[in-house]
């Protein structure tokens, strides 16, 4: 029996990547859902081609004429967030691969753990604004959340076998971007092109700046605590510059598990859809003796403030994590667009932050609204 | 319910750690044999004034006499290598930790494995000679071998919750000893002192010289090989300078797991004890931002003979791996006594597995022979 796989947010770069692993795997693995934001139609079509999936979804309804046109009757059409939501749940898949990035993310991600359906969980808003319903659903529907980031991926894979009750703390590692051997006054000046060339993983561009001022990290921070039910105290952060360990776990003997590989994200994406199996890959493989140093250091929240507030987000939780994420990205847009430098970013996010009257039990619309009035705050202070 | 355990080989290395582990949790564990070859009988005594265990049992039967003179009434003596191989069957213990060092571990090995009982194991001798016999009799009596050195330790904790048949390779991860940033021309006036400084942990004087020369990591690679059930092609060796990274296993999928901590064998002797749980520890914590790098070079067997023949017994197999074994540690005490130089261990253990006349399916009694003519082998050629 082929596993059958709805792939959320299909056109961008996790996205590409797991239907790479079911292209190497066409024994094992079927898309049966290949959904995307629309922004890259051309290319969702040609998947479509490929991949002959039972449905094909697009955010924007607009485009679901195009598609309805340009593909075989064999295919199904769905479109706009109801018909994401719809095919998440609906589609028979055994499990879904959960990467629309953004807050768009969620409605369906929620859709298909309400539907009782395994996830593998890419998109990370999905646990950082609204981790309390995810976890709460998955538990009340026996639902496995299999995490694709390398990192959430690493400590996942550390904790095969092992007692749950023994964790010690999770120790996640940053690259720490592209400016972790700048101090904080050589950062004013950095131009968003500087910004951008990550020292070891080919990503999105606001993943990068993300990187760079570890806010990245600080989500994924967060993630843990959901994903592992860790409690933030239990959470280190580890400047590790080869990005070769990919995260770790110490246990109570003082035991330290670690996941290690080439940064090559179908290892994660393949280990989601095959755990608790593993297939070949056709992933690189890690020569230590050729790499030759790995080199870590602490991660410094007077060198790194987004840490700092992202703890703080966590700890505080309610909807002040979803107002943590929607301000950065909003920000880390704004000094793309080059309309704020970057040590403004966390300048702004720590504003709003502080403007934010805390929601303590949010629910969806809850989340989703502290999201929504974060991002127009940051764009008031920035055009006030 | 405590766990019982036997503890053979209770005043070496390996021994007094394991009861420092017992020590630290009297509400889980109890001694109830101790064993030892009668070389530190007053140490022997102490020990069993303190754990009041149900035997005592050494390996000089001459001793017998003052062990019962001074021990109180409630503890049983046992003497000689029968009276060993009893007490490792019949204490009534859920876990035996077969810790004697050399040829001398390995009847009592077998012993507490045909009387179907759970060995922790760090004698090597049990398995480079007889890993054939040892791992049969296992599997007919369905009995565990959990393994107590760091290295085997580590890739049993990697094994964790994973496929078998998904191992891709094991890591074995090596040192180098005291002489590693030294070229084969460095080694010719090299001394005994200089030999037994090993840069990361406290061990015996055979095990450090062995270090040096790898031949211990070549004992490691056909312990790994019978323990995992893994063919040589797929075991390296990689030197690793700060031995932090204990060992790893690289699956099929590319992902590596790895086993990491502070060089104290605390550590893997409770993991031993406590698999598949773990339990809190006195052992001092991994601090990786304090260590701050790890370096990685290949053993190269043009530089490390040793390591060399040792893959040539173990592929070989029948009696040759313990003829290695015998003839390396014969060697090893003539360069401790001074008689030969450090070069002339690898030389002598050649031309002694050269002269072998393997015998490919050895009995016990096969391989005690063996050890015997390669012990007397070398010190015919040194003589000679």
């Amino acid at each position: 029996m082929k596993k059958r796989i709805s792939v959320l947010g299909s056109t961008g770069s996790i996205g590409t990547q797991t239907l790479d692993v079911i292209r190497h795997h066409p024994d094992r693995f079927e898309a049966v859902v290949l959904a995307a934001s629309g922004s890259r139609i051309d290319l969702l079509i040609e998947q479509a081609l490929e991949f002959r999936p039972k449905w094909v979804a697009v955010a924007r309804e607009e485009l679901a004429g195009a598609l309805e046109r340009q593909l075989p009757d064999g295919i199904r059409v769905a479109a706009g967030e109801a018909g994401l939501a719809q095919v998440a749940a609906e589609a028979g898949a055994d499990i879904v691969v959960s990467a629309i990035v953004g807050t768009a993310g969620l409605v369906p991600t929620l859709a298909a753990v309400g539907a009782g359906i395994p996830v593998a969980l890419a998109n990370k808003e999905s646990l950082v604004a609204a981790g309390h319903l995810v976890m709460a659903e998955a538990a009340a529907k026996g639902v496995p959340i299999v995490p694709v980031d390398s990192e959430h991926s690493a400590i996942f894979q550390c904790l095969n076998g092992e007692p749950r009750g023994a964790i010690d703390k999770l120790i996640l590692t940053a690259s720490g971007g592209a400016f972790r051997n700048r101090s904080r006054e050589e950062l004013t000046d950095v131009t968003p092109d500087e910004a951008l060339r990550h020292p070891n993983w080919a990503m999105g561009a606001k993943v990068t700046i993300d990187s760079a001022t570890l806010a990245n990290k600080g989500l994924e921070v967060m993630e843990a605590h959901w994903l592992f039910g860790v409690p933030f105290d239990a959470i280190d952060v580890l400047l590790h510059d080869e990005s070769v360990i990919h995260s770790m776990v110490q246990f109570a003997d003082g035991s330290v598990m670690a996941q290690l590989g080439t940064p090559d994200m179908r290892i994660p994406i393949q280990y989601a859809l095959t755990w608790p199996d593993r297939l070949d890959s056709p992933a690189r493989r890690l020569d230590l003796a050729e790499i030759g140093r790995l080199h870590f250091r602490r991660a410094d929240f007077a060198r790194f403030p987004m840490l700092r507030l992202a703890y703080e987000a966590g700890r505080t939780g309610g909807t002040l994590p979803a107002v943590f994420n929607a301000a950065n990205e909003t920000a880390v847009q704004l000094f793309l667009q080059r309309k704020i430098r970057f040590l403004q970013i966390e300048e702004i996010v720590e504003r709003v932050m502080e403007a934010h009257r805390i929601e303590p039990h949010p629910d969806l619309d809850g989340v989703l609204g502290a999201d929504r009035h974060a991002r127009e705050a940051v764009l008031s202070l920035v055009s006030g």
